[in-house]
């Protein structure tokens, strides 16, 4: 079995002998057992626990030789000083894939914590076993409705497949959910970051990778694999720990070595590897590589009901080195016609004078400058603006969404919503998975610059 | 009556002579009158239309004369080529305060635009009138429900006081309403920046200014009366059109002058102005006025649940120059006796294990580390973090927030929150009117930041 075919064991898991299930149930117990049942886990559970015969209705087994088959994952969540024994116990059975939840090991200030878990490395090398964590949440499968995490984890087979050195980025951010599939590697003691990559790089219900790094021992031949996926795959990272203060944290974390910040920065990009600077812009990423295309080049056609804010997504796109296009001649002249005649236009369109002082219906007004937007030959991506005044707003949104990705599938187009309805306006505009919709319109010039990024190192890969 | 005095016939108005209001209503109609109906308006308003006898059940006059009262504001919204002799009826019928939304004059590219707004002014100044406008949303205050947008625009009387080159900031931003009170000063052909402000500087029902500018012809006056008010409350500024692209695009929007960027950075920070970059840092700093209290310096604990995103946290502080504090000896030794002993604790502080491994109860366990974390004499302000994977989560926070509040009113306290529960658990948390909730720790720490930079600014203003 290659350490491919083994990482699949714990992910793609259809059975789990899990050592230390609590019988308590309920708010406030943690109980992972729980969880599987709410998500539908299909696969064999074999909780093991010696003071009782059930938990909820799930007959329990007093030790691992106890349980009638080896599965293909075993799940450990003891005190610390009881994981040894039961790593011994799981390794007899003949599991090979074995995930360490307990904490107190590598990450511990007293000498016993990492002489245990040399001891629990020596022994799992030495029969072929794969150890996940210690000090982790596991793994999480959304289409299986497998996770071996103690809290309730909000789960979406939207393609992301995660690996983090973090539980917390089970929860999910704000606006997308990074189970898909999520590892985290916890403090790594054997299964790192590249057995991770490796097994996202051949699974094909995972489209989009993101990755949490603190920091890890061997960055080189990191480097080396992430260089590989990201050509098949996009690969999105937050490296945290820049500051000296939060790099010491890491440590004390994981005990990982965060490392220069700056040799960070370089080295990602120079492997393909698109680097984040906080949660937003990992969700705002991620969301973009989910739904849009990538646009020829990085010149934008912003269509704005208002000036003022027509200059506030000028300067969004200035920020993030995209360009405001310069319309073609016939583009202009079409624009004129659509305008009261002593109206100066030009990108950004603002079609309101359209509406307000010519009396043209508003939905048609847009839907027709928009068109004329992306029929310009220059325009390689279009960027909305609109106040959510209201939330019918989205639906008008939605119908232009659509006609606009039928016809130029190959142009993006994004959103820069603001007001009181933003959260439903964009829920329409988003429920046509052709587009997206931002608070600000550098969110959104944002995630158009890191789409052309990649398509640009892409096609620069392809010369080499 | 001084000018300010004259202002306070706009904000203020109990009357109003409303020139060109449609006898259309319902959707597309863009009928101001419906709105005023809508809000709840409980001064008096006089429709001229030459065309109809009422609308919607409000008597209309057939012109400007015909009106029983010298109301205190007058509506202009009329193709522009009649603006002119409105203006002219309603200085004859003596109304001192007229608002001009129609477009097409300075911001026009034919030269009878321009030519005619000069009448405008020559005549309005020559008998003491002020105009608002042109090409402007007009007027808005919350506490009387009034508003002369042709939009619905949601008002909340929070105590923000906008001005703004633009209609758009009437519609609002996610998660704050900018009418409080509101003016667009439109194209400035006379009511400009500095008389809004010396209107909000006397205006007890606002507590912070929020500024929208794209550039103005007389800076030097702009700056000396925003020094002045910025002592009085904070100013929060937009500065717009940073790019070449986007200030061509200001000049064609207002026929304003956007100016070099890199010296409004200088002077509006010279001012006492807190710039914001963008309409998230907008949103987020005036939240921060209104909700918080400004910390006694730059030294944040941080409480989290998780090391990974504890260390997110920590990136965030040091990004915005908030500093994580080294607790006494006297926090650390209690912080010990709620870990397992062989936990390395510190600043940001993780509670988790307390929970996970000890099997202390949750919400009791962060009560307690906040509590730690607000009564050492070195922290300045606290910062908490919080994976909102369920709603009810926020109950839990509301009252964490309420208890240090009331105990700890000089530091301000404000949460990391992120997951799929976001909104659920920031709505709850923020009902307490005491904390505020972001979804990075990098906007919680730039919030804290301009707290912490202004009062710097006050005490050094002080000592002068």
């Amino acid at each position: 079995m290659t350490r491919t075919e083994q990482m699949k064991l714990f992910l793609d898991a259809s059975s789990m002998t899990a050592v230390g299930i609590s019988r308590r149930t309920g708010p406030g117990s943690y109980n992972l057992l729980e969880h599987l049942v709410r998500y539908g886990y299909k696969g064999s559970v074999y909780p093991v626990n010696p003071n009782s015969s059930e938990i909820l209705g799930i007959k329990t087994y007093p030790n691992v030789a106890a349980v009638p088959e080896v599965t293909d994952v075993a799940l450990i969540s003891l005190p610390r000083l009881s994981v040894l024994q039961a790593v011994k116990d799981c390794v007899a059975k003949g599991i090979k894939a074995i995930i360490i939840i307990s904490q107190g090991f590598a990450d511990a200030e007293d000498e016993e914590g990492p002489r245990m878990q040399d001891e629990i490395v020596t022994l799992a090398r030495s029969t072929g076993t794969l150890i996940l964590g210690p000090n982790t949440f596991g793994v999480a499968n959304a289409s299986t409705g497998f996770c071996t995490a103690y809290l309730p984890i909000p789960m979406d087979m939207n393609g992301v497949g995660s690996i983090s050195q973090t539980g917390a980025t089970f929860i999910g951010l704000n606006d997308i959910r990074l189970v898909g599939k999520a590892i985290d590697v916890g403090d790594m003691c054997d299964v790192d970051i590249v057995d991770c990559l490796e097994y996202y790089e051949q699974d094909d219900e995972t489209r989009v990778l993101a990755l949490h790094i603190e920091g890890m021992p061997n960055a080189k031949r990191f480097l080396e694999a992430v260089r590989r996926v990201s050509l098949k795959k996009p690969v999105v990272a937050l490296k945290t720990g820049r500051s000296g203060r939060s790099a010491q944290a890491v440590q004390s974390h994981t005990g990982a070595l965060a490392g220069r910040d700056e040799l960070w920065d370089v080295a990602l990009r120079d492997a393909g590897v698109i680097r984040v600077d906080d949660i937003e812009e990992l969700s705002d990423t991620l969301r973009a590589f989910l739904t849009l295309s990538a646009p020829r080049g990085n010149r934008v056609g912003v269509m704005t009901p208002t000036g003022g804010f027509g200059i506030i997504a000028a300067d969004g796109c200035e920020k993030h080195g995209m360009e405001l296009v310069e319309f073609t001649d016939s583009t202009m002249e079409s624009l004129r016609a659509l305008a009261p005649e002593w109206l100066g236009v030009g990108n950004p369109v603002d079609y309101f004078p359209s509406v307000s002082i010519m009396g043209h219906p508003r939905a048609e007004t847009e839907l027709a400058a928009m068109r004329l937007i992306m029929t310009d030959e220059r325009v390689d991506a279009a960027l909305g603006v609109m106040g959510a005044f209201s939330p019918e707003l989205g639906d008008d949104l939605a119908t232009l969404a659509r006609e606009m990705a039928r016809d130029f599938p190959d142009k993006p187009l994004v959103y820069f919503l603001y007001g009181p309805h933003f959260e439903e306006v964009r829920a329409k505009l988003e429920s046509t998975g052709t587009t997206l919709g931002f608070p600000t319109p550098e969110r959104a010039a944002r995630a158009l610059m890191h789409l052309r990024r990649r398509a640009d190192y892409l096609s620069r890969q392809q010369e080499r």
